[in-house]
């Protein structure tokens, strides 16, 4: 069967966009894909699921931690650091499409990278205009740019309907993090 | 910390429930939690996604897939069939979730079991009572019946805003299956 290389976006204020594009690669993974996951924003947290992906045996999935761990805490990092970050990380992804080195790219919370201003909306179409036909690429991160949503094929968004936070609750290991 | 056992449900039409709880095993075994996949619907099929769970080294993480494959393709299965084998899963769930031998049960596919009438909202509403304060209980398939939402602490909606099917391109490997 040929392979139609799908643009993916999950996006929306809930949880799971980041959780189940790596579900995503898990399922690749399976499939005998090769997948890339270059993630622009969680640059200094340690997740995980990255500790279990990098425990599938082979070298058929790699991970790049790009960016300055931004959404979580002030760091002191200033914006000028994030946007330098954000640019080598849009570098790495723009090299490794036309690598053919991979099936499956999934840039992590790149949405999120064009809503705090560390990457522009045509940064993002640049990518997917120069995706070669056959590979899969996944963009996360909530508050999708309307241009992204255009050009995609498979668009998801995940809402928030409840979360524990409300009742009280504590973020939690293997949940939350 | 203390763990605080959250009842987590995936629902609504879009991808990404199954995948995201996956997604959500896999970071609960990079952090050391032991995890139980109980899968209602898809039980004669093979997924990416499990081969690679599978992989994952170490006995932490089990796969039980109970049901007949009811969703996918007529294969002549009888409904009977169908909730005898959903009724199975059930009991199982039951045992396992008292057994205190996992931290994390993911009931995939539960909520579509009990909109084609192979279970009772009730038998949900059952497990969801007796589970252990600290287990994590993760519940996915559309249609998440209201009072199985009212007893969730984190509850998201996957909407489609967008699918390939939808401009003639068909399922790709590695991304439907």
């Amino acid at each position: 069967m040929k392979t139609t290389g799908l643009i993916i976006v999950n996006t929306g204020n809930g949880k799971g966009k980041t959780t189940a594009a790596l579900g995503l690669a898990l399922r690749a993974w399976g499939q005998k894909l090769r997948i890339l996951i270059i993630q622009f924003i969680k640059g200094n947290t340690s997740y995980g699921e990255l500790e279990a992906l990098a425990a599938l045996p082979g070298n058929r999935l790699q991970i790049y931690q790009m960016g300055e761990g931004f959404t979580r805490k002030n760091t002191g990092v200033e914006q000028a650091d994030h946007i330098k970050a954000a640019q080598k990380a849009l570098e790495k992804a723009y090299a490794e499409e036309l690598s053919h080195s991979w099936d499956m790219i999934i840039l992590d919370e790149i949405n999120y990278a064009v809503k705090f201003n560390l990457l522009k909306t045509d940064d993002v179409l640049k990518i997917i205009k120069n995706k070669p036909p056959e590979l899969h690429l996944v963009l996360t991160g909530r508050d999708a740019a309307a241009p992204v949503i255009e050009k995609a094929d498979l668009v998801t968004e995940m809402t928030e309907i409840k979360h524990p936070y409300k009742k009280g609750i504590k973020a939690q290991k293997g949940i939350e993090f």
